[in-house]
């Protein structure tokens, strides 16, 4: 076989507006072109436990059993299903855009038997419909929801969601993918019992880690399961053997050593901001934009009081090409925004302010670049 | 809660000679240091494309399903039985080290039924043990093994054994981890129809990414599957939305941008040396550092002619304490070499010649640096 010709990859530069990636600071971008040392060196399990307390900071949490999975967001989403769900266990999945029903995907992957809730896209997830699921469900192991659905920009009160699934005994599972670091999360004062996050939101490192965190609640419950877990590389009985700061570090899987130092420096970052400060920042910018936006005529798709900051949905505007536009903010103004996903494809554009992404320029670039291409 | 006080990670510079990850190359680093954009970019779409040529190169393959999966080896073996093993079918599975015993795991969490071969850790799979488990279970659907033995450097007979499996019908699933780049992986001459690799070991790259090659007959029998994948992230029905190059691509899971830079500029650089040439510095370096090993009295654990040359396993010499000459290589050599795993801890040293790291001063620091601690 020929050797194909092929040179090295120059990729444009970009203004990462969609719904994640976001922009990456060149500090981030630096710390991971530092020279990669092995997965078991003593340097690199300093490393890792300054990682766990930096993430315990960013969800506000003390759960020792806070660290990043090797994989996107996805993996961690599907760690949490397939440790603390067992076949034919009854879990209350909240569907209200695409995440919620990938969780519930995952509940049937497991082989639990799954009860939905469903909300319209674009909107919270209902408490009193949860509420009604349990009633009629009491059984149920647990209760799923997403924090903050990154396909719609809504945002649901994780408080009042957890509370229901604690007074009902069941576990609470939440996708806080696209809130952390970016809107408030709180693990241990909402009573979360497992949560899993992404990199490339508003942490702004490169995707592929999903940084999870585990209460005491779930890990009884993975001590108490009956059957082994359906994966080997998710199995946290075995992860921890690797992850866990107490005694010899062993073995698992080789972990993505480069990637790591750049989400050890987002997390770094986000320490020296403080994480009210960012939770400001995302706020201040996305009033900034709410102001562009809607002067251009723009329509938000969810109430002002259930708005995420960091990822606004807006209708497309009647007669509006929707890949056309998005091709041409691209190839002229180098901005990315999100399409539509789902029901909402070809509907709405995912505009993202999250991590180094909300700033005063991205807003000024993409608004006067919607101006543009908007023009009739 | 307070913000931790924690510093940018500085990494010590290493020689990795251990079994993976192995030295990254300056330009390798570069490359995942560049301007992250959107996973939907067209731009990142092309580079897409690029990786699986160069990928094709790589594996020596046709195969149009060849691309990285966006985890560790570990979640690229894992795609590989998640995918082509249902509950009940019948594997032939070869344990002749950890990650033979590794595969046999993931059969049985696959509810599959595993048939064991086993031979002895050190030595190659026995071609005439998995004839007798073909004839005494003629409907096996599946033989695995592990072409390169990373826990102890033994090589298989890879076109043997798929011989023998396409004789009865079956499927053949290889682990070709560390052998990708360092010795002749031959997947299409081989008749192979389903492996995986990792990024971190003959090419070079930071660890994360699990490239992957499915055949014809791969594909066949993932259709004509009669249950559903029971792991959501790693369905290849699903990830092909992204990673196929036929029409309009579909978001599946967001790639690991970054990380992905470094495959392609890894892979450009081994079709700029070539495939063959990189074959032979992998055994050109290790004909010098056996020369080298055994001139300190090392004696291999692998008879030559089923010894890996990208990683040597010499047994640990009597009286030396393992941990603490390992400690003393790393720390005032700067040196990183691999312990035993398994039943081979404590009882041997693992030093690898992969990728970047089977360079000629490297060789001569090892033994150097082995000859000071293993001084009496």
């Amino acid at each position: 076989m020929h050797a194909p010709r092929i040179s090295s990859f120059l990729p444009p530069r970009r203004i990462l507006m969609g719904p994640g990636p976001s922009d990456v600071p060149r500090r981030i971008l630096e710390a991971m072109a530092r020279p990669t040392i092995g997965h078991l060196d003593p340097a690199f399990g300093d490393m890792m436990e300054q990682t766990k307390a930096l993430l315990r900071y960013a969800f506000q949490t003390q759960n020792e059993l806070t660290f990043p999975v090797s994989g996107p967001g996805s993996v961690g989403m599907e760690t949490c299903f397939v440790n603390l769900v067992e076949p034919d266990d009854e879990v209350i999945v909240c569907v209200n855009g695409v995440f919620g029903g990938r969780m519930l995907e995952n509940v049937r992957r497991c082989g639990g038997v799954p009860v939905v809730v469903e909300d319209a896209w674009g909107r919270a997830v209902d408490p009193d419909k949860v509420e009604a699921a349990f009633t009629s469900h009491p059984n149920a192991r647990a209760l799923a929801f997403v924090h903050a659905e990154t396909s719609t920009g809504a945002q649901s009160d994780a408080a009042a969601l957890a509370g229901i699934a604690r007074k009902y005994g069941a576990l609470t599972i939440m996708d806080c993918v696209t809130s952390l670091g970016g809107t408030p999360v709180r693990i241990d004062q909402w009573g979360i019992d497992a949560a899993y996050a992404g990199s490339q939101k508003c942490l702004s490192c490169t995707p592929g880690l999903s940084p999870v965190t585990f209460g005491e609640r779930a890990i009884e419950k993975l001590r108490a399961r009956k059957t082994p877990v359906r994966s080997w590389f998710m199995d946290l009985g075995l992860v921890l053997g690797y992850w866990s700061g107490t005694g010899k570090r062993t073995y698992h899987h080789t972990a993505p050593i480069n990637p790591l130092y750049g989400l050890h420096e987002a997390l770094v970052m986000l320490a020296e901001e403080g994480i009210e400060a960012a939770w400001a920042r995302h706020r201040t910018q996305h009033e900034a934009l709410k102001m562009g936006l809607e002067g251009l005529g723009l329509r938000f798709v969810v109430p002002e009081a259930e708005r995420l900051p960091q990822l606004n949905a807006v209708a497309l505007p009647a007669g509006v090409d929707d890949a056309a536009a998005r091709a041409r903010l691209l190839r002229e103004f180098n901005l990315e925004i999100g399409a539509g996903l789902g029901v909402l494809a070809g509907k709405v554009w995912r505009i993202g302010l999250m991590g180094a992404s909300a700033r005063r320029e991205n807003v000024a670039a993409c608004v006067q670049a919607l101006k543009a291409v908007l023009a009739p």
